[in-house]
């Protein structure tokens, strides 16, 4: 990742330069953030992982250059890919989380009181332990007695496990490299039949305004393994476009993920989800419509 | 309006770095966007007005270096501030905008068949003719027999007006200078006297990520001037976080602005409003809920 430097700030005083990091999300438009010190930086064996403490959006993760997640808008994609599925399902027991090695889907499972085991497998160790110091509102839950980690590859966990999950989340990074084979047709198959009958699966599955093209063929192979999958929306701020698609697909294709939502416990306070934004996040403007087809 | 440098770009060829525009959410986040060329430049009485040429969203007004409308991303804005009231009412005959120079909302008023006439009132001429020179597909419908464009002061055009109207969109820049008089209780009230019974009154209200304590202080002021009003929200893509808000506002308290919306004449392609955005745009996360209070 290049920290660049953009001199021209009006803010910044003149031979004190500030610096800025870009996230190009086109070739001709970037998301700026003013960097107050990077706290962590390290090549991995998968990717470059880099920790920065920004003016206005708090620590944020960045994976080979892109944003992750970051503390003041962590809560809206958190919430949204795992309370949407969560609470879809009447009682979520045993549940699998394939990538989200900062924790935050972890944090946001375990408020479910029908929980009874969280498995997060994640192939980038050094992701979690940068979380685990770095990042520790989010991260937190992964000390939780509920919760195993497991430092492996999510394909082939998912090939090899006897267990059957109740939900499966897949938290990954864009569907390039690493994470390209969590969007192709055999991983949806093997998911599937890791699914107790009445099971959900759930993913992120890009943005509409600038990667409506992968949005559209991630969901095309999500529907072709699970016919009855539906996408959802949120505003993730820090995303590109503002606003980011989630894929819920159950095991059956009788389920109907767009039923009224079990509630959370009525302690668990959320700031995005809620059983409104829930339904309501069903509902596509008809560019989105178009992009799905 | 400063267009700034980033040389470091990885896609300008060495030596050759190309201009980029660079619009402040907060002191520490921006949103950069690759400009081609600026094909109009001026000061006005009121504000300056840029117009450019940009790589991934088009033609791009600005005003006082704020992004207004780009040719991309603006059927959002323009949808959504004019077809959720415009729908809402049962029968709109004579509808005035205040502000909007750019022409969107009434190009999305004139799509409505009862619309028998248009009252475009801006301040800034200047505006209204760099828009129909170098945005026409947006500032087209300003020459239809409908429409009657009128270059004055709002609050004064709202003061001694003699006529009524149905709906009063207003579409204004962010709410200090020159546009802070349209954000204040006494030209709410002379809104509400300017409506007919049954009438209805939308204003942008800004964004909850970057601006909730001025998306607070205007709908709280609308309010109390408008006991019915209710908030909408849409993504538009170049606006700070990616969300804004909208005001409805219905003369009378009795009004129910939520209820089922009247279909827009089937021919009319939208690509964002619907009637089940319409319905979805009132539900609010938690998080933005707590703004309004």
């Amino acid at each position: 990742m290049e920290l660049t430097r953009a001199p021209f700030m009006p803010e910044n005083p003149p031979g004190k330069p500030a610096t800025w990091f870009t996230e190009y999300h086109g070739p001709g438009t970037g998301l700026t953030m003013k960097v107050l010190r990077t706290l962590y930086s390290a090549k991995s064996a998968f990717q470059e992982i880099t920790l920065v403490e920004t003016e206005d959006f708090g620590r944020v993760l960045l994976l080979d250059g892109i944003i992750q997640t970051t503390e003041r808008d962590e809560f809206v994609y958190h919430e949204m890919l795992a309370h949407v599925p969560m609470c879809a399902h009447p009682e979520p027991g045993n549940v699998l989380i394939v990538g989200g090695g900062d924790g935050g889907c972890v944090r946001e499972a375990l408020r479910h009181e029908t929980v009874e085991k969280v498995t997060l497998v994640e192939i980038d160790e050094m992701v979690v332990d940068c979380c685990r110091e770095f990042l520790p509102g989010i991260a937190g839950g992964l000390d939780d007695p509920r919760v195993e980690v497991r430092v492996e590859d999510g394909v082939k966990f998912i090939e090899g496990c006897e267990e059957a999950f109740d939900v499966i989340l897949v938290d990954s990074t864009d569907p390039v490299a690493m994470a390209s084979p969590l969007t192709q047709v055999s991983f949806f198959r093997k998911a599937k039949r890791a699914l107790k009958p009445g099971g959900l699966y759930a993913a992120q599955s890009q943005g509409p305004v600038f990667e409506g093209h992968r949005m559209r063929r991630i969901t095309r192979r999500i529907r072709r393994v699970f016919p009855g999958a539906a996408t959802y929306l949120a505003n993730v701020p820090t995303y590109p476009g503002g606003i980011w698609s989630f894929a819920l697909a159950p095991k059956s294709r009788r389920t109907d993920v767009r039923a009224k939502p079990r509630a959370l416990p009525p302690d668990e306070k959320t700031h995005y989800y809620s059983p409104e934004v829930h339904a309501a996040a069903f509902t596509h403007p008809p560019y989105v419509a178009e992009i799905l087809g």
